[in-house]
């Protein structure tokens, strides 16, 4: 059950510290970015890294493709480079995409039929866990290939939830996760900004919802980003119209009615269109307080910059 | 600060177990409810209660109303029976209902301008924390009316949060509650019944979803009711057509809007056309099915009735 070269596709905010734990645990990993600083820095910390997927799968007995979508899942391992026929004969591909468990189901089928072998295994708890190698994985698949994929999970995981056989049902357990966080977030948002139109204060709405039974684990993680007025983004809101756009479609597809989903997707559409794609996903209460004409955030004065005692005790 | 007379009026599955708290901790308590069962129930386990709100708001210097919205609230009050004239010259009158914050302060002004004292004070917690006395109170009002009712909320409460002296503020927070309440039961019945189509092993959903990201306290708490196959009201439909209505009523008034409640609020209206709006919330997911032609459950055969563990295992 040992590896002699394990491939990481994709050094971004996961693929990093997933790939920086299995290095750390004495697996023989190479990282592969298109962008030539993540590759950078992983050699730098880590020894192995290179702009190439496919000089990064060449001869590797196990491959791990940690992309944003399907469509680079599928023109990584299909396309020109041929990263998937440059692995070893019997390799192990690991995906931890985020994706249509449809797009997975026939992304394994194309692998199996070459002889190797294929684990769905979505990831959840961000990069803050995949920093600390203590991921959730939502894995299925074979069940020899979940045995030799051990030494890899136990590097990077903390809790491996074992979803059976059949290559997808990881995917979906994943997309069902989405859909929720999806609408909690976009209801969180929703709230504060209407507590803010009421008047109230928003640090006591924290405390007494993340007391009661209107809380959710976004809730509770994601106001304090609107409290501190920090946006920068620990997860970006173009993580939510991909994810909540692959849940509307695979609604549509089976003919199932999200209603809830789908209000949240245009919520998220308005906070992308609006110019904040690429920030925290918490901007959705930003829209929100755009379209009303809110200040979410008391102005600060040049004295009150840095100060965050200061800005807090206002909000108080 | 001692009380002669505290009239409970409504003596529902809320008023109810705070009437018996109030007197388990001997405070001299009338309860009140049209119910004639009701009454008789409460008259059996604890000495005093009666149909007639006035006859139990005679003399009281205490009033508190747990009654179903602002419009019973107000008829109880200011209507023919004319419980508030009735009362103490200086009573203290206590609202734990339900309402749209500018019908509590408007009802608040019409008692202050009697001269006695008002305390917006809608509950959280349910009728379990009711019967235990463990309410949480989310209570707005002057300072020396919270300081007079100190020893009924001593009886009633685990957990007051003191939210200001203006009236309307407590009722406005428990808004802030519903709403994400409400948008969490209609998006954890939206996620179990797609799961449900996507083929998932929904007692799994429960597990894995509770340990991630996507958690909700309603989730963790309704779902449960679903995989149960149990709709015994412990919360009905009715509640959240009714407090959804309000916040949408809330948000058209302040020109604000709520997408995400308005798609909630929507799932209960239908929830309660299809003849569910007496049983649980969870019943939100039943409508996802009977939409979709789903089996949330496995039709039990006679031998399966009343065998939980053969039906759980069928789930599994």
């Amino acid at each position: 059950m040992t590896f002699n070269k394990i491939a990481v596709i994709g050094l971004g905010a996961i693929g990093y510290g997933l790939a920086a734990n299995l290095a750390r645990n004495g697996l023989p990993v190479v990282g592969a970015d298109a962008n030539p600083s993540a590759a950078a820095r992983f050699a730098d910390e880590f020894g192995k890294a290179t702009g190439s997927s496919r000089e990064a799968a060449s001869g590797a007995d196990a491959v791990i493709l940690v992309v944003v979508n399907a469509a680079q899942c599928e023109s990584v391992l299909f396309g020109d480079a041929g990263v998937l026929a440059s692995t070893a004969a019997d390799a192990l591909i690991i995906s931890c995409v985020t994706m249509d468990p449809a797009e997975t189901r026939s992304i394994g089928a194309r692998i199996e039929a070459t002889g190797r072998a294929f684990l769905d295994a979505p990831t959840s708890g961000g990069p803050a866990r995949a920093a600390e190698g203590a991921l959730t994985l939502l894995a299925s698949g074979r069940e020899d290939a979940m045995k030799r994929a051990e030494p890899i999970f136990d590097a990077i995981a903390s809790k491996v939830y074992g979803l059976g056989a059949e290559v997808g049902v990881g995917s979906a357990f994943k997309m069902i996760n989405q859909l929720l966080a999806g609408v909690h977030i976009a209801a969180a948002c929703e709230a504060i900004a209407f507590a803010k139109k009421l008047g109230l204060d928003l640090s006591r709405v924290y405390e007494v919802i993340t007391a009661s039974a209107g809380n959710s684990w976004m809730f509770e993680n994601r106001v304090p980003h609107i409290l501190d007025n920090d946006y920068a983004p620990k997860s970006a809101v173009a993580i939510f119209t991909k994810d909540l756009g692959i849940v509307s479609d695979m609604a549509r597809a089976a003919s199932f009615p999200t209603p809830l989903a789908a209000s949240a997707l245009q919520m998220f559409l308005m906070t992308a269109a609006s110019g904040m794609a690429r920030e925290d996903d918490a901007s959705v209460a930003r829209l929100y307080a755009k379209i009303a004409g809110l200040e979410l955030h008391p102005r600060e004065t040049e004295a009150d910059v840095g100060n965050s005692a200061t800005r807090e005790g206002a909000l108080r």
